[in-house]
């Protein structure tokens, strides 16, 4: 949707001020610049009825204002580019934390969570977080380029979904922050295309220390496919305004 | 190179035959079918100095014959199309283990670290194995499409490196093997673009598990980003007939 703005836009509207009433003022054009960015934790056509129902169960919960869906751009550069969160409802949601607050890097680079181009192809997921619970539900759908076992998900793509919940989960409760350790143990191999519902949570803080534990189950509840804990330590602001950019995740 | 062969190359070379020797056989057209899969662990445009650099001293220890570079193909099914390893030579080098040996899948997937399409864009990387002493080193490039914090490779494409070297070495000890447990530590950041070796190790075998070590260095060796342990289950080879697919990492 267009909400004015810009340079032609204001020009436009200025040039409008003095006419009378009765003539109505003529919409302006749409303001130059980028397009917004595609906010990729959103249904498409690639996401299963298992994963919707999912996303439509976790979107009932949100309502109740507890838990609140965080949208998902391709780089931190669209995450920049969004711009604030609107002031009331769920969806669009708020902006999430971390890769709005680090400065755009001049190269194209991509969040790698987003990396792989064709929806369903890689990664689908949409994360809810509680913050006041300090815990993060992922709903992940590993597709087609994941592969590790033929129609099995790699190791190690689980392993970066874990990293991502659980990143983000430190991140709203401690600010931000980087992995230190992440140890996994994978209990049920994961079909491609399967729906999986990651539960995050930060179990306790020590100075600067978040631990944290995360279950990877599908999304019926009856599969406990994966566990891990993770301790993810929160830089230190000084510090990381001196060498920005150099901690991470 | 073109090798001969199909039917339209053997029915052109059998209607030469009868020809007197003065008069050349017309070379036949390239049999038909697809064509061979590109071999993603051979130097491109993307690929640094430094990274050369090391693959060059790789490739060197390897004409030792203590240790041979691995192939690395989009898919499982690109593993298959290759073929047997040539009977000499390094370079092009004999097949890897596990992928080859698994069924087509029928659906266009992707093994996850070669996901990413660019050269340069997600995991550059080849690995040489001396089977002998169980290990396998990877050289890895990370492209910017493997961002965490703005200029840093994510953790979890750390962790799918990590992944990849310990299961390839696994299976190269063991046959077909399945993820049981990933513990990494996270010591220093990695900026996307560095060259980095990692060393993994089989440490000993226990029955049907393999447990391994790997060492996350920067190319020059005086940096150790990270340090990981891995856990690995042989598959039974009965079952793994009676359930194909079904064991994964």
């Amino acid at each position: 949707m267009w909400r004015g703005g810009g340079v032609v836009g204001r020009a436009l509207a200025a040039s409008c001020r003095p006419r009378p009433p009765a003539r109505p003022c003529p919409r302006p054009p749409p303001p130059p610049g980028p397009e917004p960015p595609r906010d990729l934790a959103l249904p498409n056509g690639a996401w299963s009825d298992a994963m919707r129902r999912q996303y439509r169960r976790l979107l009932d919960m949100a309502a109740t204002g507890a838990w609140r869906r965080l949208p998902s751009y391709r780089s931190a550069r669209h995450h920049l580019r969004a711009g604030p969160p609107p002031a009331t409802g769920t969806d669009p949601p708020p902006a999430p934390p971390g890769p709005a607050e680090a400065p755009a890097t001049p190269r194209d680079t991509r969040l790698f969570l987003r990396a792989i181009d064709g929806d369903g192809d890689g990664f689908e997921y949409a994360m809810f977080l509680n913050a006041a619970e300090r815990r993060l539900l992922c709903l992940f759908q590993p597709g087609p380029h994941l592969e590790g076992h033929p129609g099995l998900t790699h190791g190690g793509a689980i392993a970066a979904i874990i990293d991502g919940t659980l990143g983000t989960c430190a991140l709203a409760v401690a600010g931000r922050v980087m992995t230190a350790n992440l140890s996994i143990d994978y209990l049920a191999p994961v079909p491609l295309g399967a729906v999986l519902l990651l539960d995050g949570r930060a179990e306790r803080l020590e100075g600067r220390k978040v631990f944290l534990s995360c279950h990877v189950r599908s999304a019926d509840g009856d599969t406990l496919h994966a566990r891990a804990t993770g301790l993810f330590i929160q830089l230190d602001p000084a510090k990381h305004r001196a060498q920005d950019g150099e901690g991470g995740r």
